[in-house]
């Protein structure tokens, strides 16, 4: 255990605070202290009660006084449930500190695992002794249920303490560290993109620029313009849009790779799906055409809805009781269709002849919308469809061009109920069809020479795809707005924390 | 198997570009294709050979034509050792296309697995056909060797396909893997702090201004300022130099919590270690003091370099051939001793009485600086060693303040050939004492009502470091630059890629 008990000194100290001091020593580090903590979801799981008295660190939920006793129940987030503690009146401090354990308290209580009356548990703690570690008072805002969203965000350094955004940020670190799994599993390499950035992968998009120059008084050159050359990377630099152009670098020498990163858009939109900065999933690999990429997709959607059933099965049963009732059943069903595929053509025609009224209609070229997007996954297919072959005037100039002369590598898979989840393609390894396509969206091959290099020296095809990490939270969770998937949303205006 | 092979239609297409075209079709996904990748790494570890021939696709590293066949060294960057390729001349298209199967060159063999007569290999690969995918031509930099390593950073997009480089980065690949895996099975929750932030960790140090206002004609105020209330975020906003703050809001509330992602840095420092962006792990620890804390930290470290030889033993071999020949060596020692522990004030006297002449002579109350960290790890030491209880003076305003009120519970681990490469704390948990620090520090409450607030509502000791993840790096390969183990570093004025 790597964790020693802090706390009061048992010798007797006179702060609620004080904890040991570290000794001062000079030689090989000491023998674990005697008794650690146990968290509580360890505690709730055990298969059998420990003979010692176990430890318990956390915070104060709920306390409920009878005669001769106290309930407290603990929780420190490991998982979503606390622990019951029994705090006799026969503790030597219940009548001076009971008071204190005021919903959201720290406690530190040490006591037998025994088992529960009550129902819905296996387990209860009967306190040897409690010490409040922390106080807090009537100011505390987490008291009373029935909070809003809005309200929440306000406190986004307490919210984590609630059992809503512990459960969001407890799936979204077993996520995060499946998107791991599966790939290194499969040998892809795990690559850091730049952050900061001179080029722009989509050739457009709105950018946060980033500067070491002073605001009121940049350096000016001659024309009257900044002096970009003196700012702190003697160029223009802004924050990153996607890792897929340096991906592809890495794919072209490791095979297989992948991007987990931090991406920024400096779109001014108010949206429920929209924030200036989020999370992104780029894998790459080489030798790999659509097909491939799709299958990878796939796989990759459905190995997280597992993944997070399988680790996250308290939290995601509290989703589907209070954020959105039909979760449960539409991860299932996710899981166990297989998903479809339909070229932009079919859906173009599937979308015509679908005889509903659409407030875009549609022809072939147009962008398909939310509208069409949200009937294909949720009303036509009924499941996750992949969508593929697109226009080549929609799409980027990285795409591969298929023979038709008028389609483009590209997919989109969408899901039911969030519509556009993950965006990908086959890469346009061609020299001279990418060359074309650079003039086609006037972009300049001197500030894509790198790019353009991997096509001169033993190039091939390649494939792949992004996926947002907050949508793909979005729809395991059911969690409606993407500044409740995030630690400390980025919006217009919002910067707090 | 998740991909496709993907090459030139066997029906006979005319260009070495042309690859399948995805079928249009709306239907569940077909079957995968008969005969799919095999990566390097798998056919040289194969137990035995397959009945089948084996399909292999990759870069060219080298070329030897002999009387009646080529040996092709076949490379896909899934390990450090390509495969080696016999092509012989009775192939149909050997005299047309073997001149094309230069170094950097792509090519896709189909062959057989058989025991190798050359030594040092097990496998190698008799081609029953070979296809050049991707040409390349003499101006491809990599064919010979002895380039300098500032000259490979100007070819970023290539230097992957090196020796070198290719272990590096696959190194850093699974060294990342390793700390999560290290954080998840102890039960840490990842937290992803937030990249753009509107608060300064350290209160001080050179930060990214973060911006989408125009430069040349930024709206100003009435006063004459700039009017950062009209930028993207309503205020200055900057890039964050630490998620520690972000990180205890998170272990205030799931007990123990980890970061791990891109901090910034705009010191104009050219140095062989320090960039403008690098990726820091944080952990952060409720109810943990300052030996929790280095527990914490130096098991961390081991695990790492444990992993590393596990799962890295090829490359570490490299670099302990190319990079640096004590590295070996420098790792089992790390792994067999204890970690030292050493007070600050210690330390001040270890140094002292050295009798050592020091270009920087040190009294207690002074930083340490890199003679001394590295004299007490290399020499006095000789392994690695936490210094802990530095002067409250030298420390920022979190740390936790101790009894004597003269020093905070700091602690740094050093290594021997890098110095420092982990910093942390215990953090001060008491308000009033947290209230003082700022005010000594000149800095506002104001500005973080927030981190306060976790001292008035069920405050908890707590505790935590940074580990910079590319010096360990630089420490697990000997690489002695920082720009060599990033995949594109960010240094002043070089922001390519």
């Amino acid at each position: 255990m790597l964790q020693k008990p802090v706390g009061p000194d048992p010798a007797g100290a006179d702060s609620p605070f004080a904890s040991t001091t570290p000794p001062r020593f000079v030689g090989p580090k000491l023998p674990p202290m005697s008794s650690a903590r146990t968290l509580v979801k360890d505690a709730l799981h055990a298969a059998a009660a420990p003979a010692d008295p176990i430890l318990l660190q956390g915070w104060v939920r709920t306390r409920r006084d009878a005669k001769g006793f106290s309930f407290i129940e603990l929780n420190d987030g490991s998982c979503l449930k606390g622990v019951q503690v029994i705090a006799r009146d026969t503790l030597p401090n219940y009548a001076a500190d009971i008071g204190r354990a005021q919903t959201g308290a720290s406690v530190e209580v040490r006591g037998r695992l025994v088992p529960s009356q009550g129902q819905g548990q296996k387990w209860e703690v009967v306190a040897e002794s409690f010490v409040i570690v922390g106080d807090t008072d009537a100011t505390y805002p987490l008291q009373k249920k029935g909070h809003t969203l809005e309200f929440l965000r306000e406190i986004a350094h307490l919210r984590p303490r609630s059992n809503l955004f512990g459960a969001v940020f407890r799936v979204r670190s077993r996520l995060a560290y499946a998107v791991h799994q599966f790939f290194q599993e499969k040998g892809f390499a795990y690559v850091h993109a730049p952050i900061i950035t001179a080029s722009d992968c989509e050739g457009a998009g709105e950018l946060f620029r980033v500067t070491t120059l002073d605001p009121s008084h940049p350096p000016m050159t001659e024309a009257g313009d900044v002096d970009f050359r003196r700012d702190f990377f003697g160029k223009r630099a802004y924050l990153t849009v996607s890792g897929q152009l340096e991906a592809e670098v890495f794919a072209c020498a490791l095979s297989n790779v992948y991007t987990f990163g931090p991406t920024f858009r400096a779109e001014n939109s108010n949206t429920s799906r929209h924030a200036a900065e989020f999370w992104m999933i780029e894998p790459e690999m080489a030798f790999c055409d659509l097909q491939g990429n799709m299958d990878l997709a796939e796989e990759f959607v459905k190995h997280l809805i597992r993944d997070a059933r399988e680790h996250c099965a308290a939290d995601l049963e509290f989703f589907g009781k209070f954020v959105d009732k039909d979760l449960l059943a539409r991860l299932e069903f996710v899981l166990e269709r297989p998903f479809q595929r339909c070229s932009y053509t079919d859906a173009i025609d599937i979308i015509t002849q679908s005889g509903r009224k659409w407030e875009h209609p549609v022809i072939w070229g147009d962008n398909l919308q939310s509208e069409h997007e949200r009937f294909l996954a949720e009303e036509h297919f009924k499941c996750p469809v992949t969508v593929f072959n697109y226009p080549r005037t929609l799409k980027p100039f990285y795409m591969r061009v298929n023979e038709d002369g008028k389609t483009v590598r590209a997919m989109d898979l969408l899901v039911p109920g969030i519509g556009e989840i993950i965006g990908g393609s086959q890469r346009e390894e061609r020299l001279d069809v990418l060359r074309e396509n650079l003039a086609h969206h006037k972009l300049s091959e001197k500030d894509y020479w790198w790019y353009l290099d991997l096509r001169r020296h033993g190039t091939v095809p390649h494939a792949g795809f992004g996926l947002g990490f907050e949508r793909m939270l979005m729809f395991v969770t059911g969690v409606g707005n993407i500044r409740d998937v995030i630690p400390f949303a980025r919006t217009p205006g919002n910067a707090e924390f």
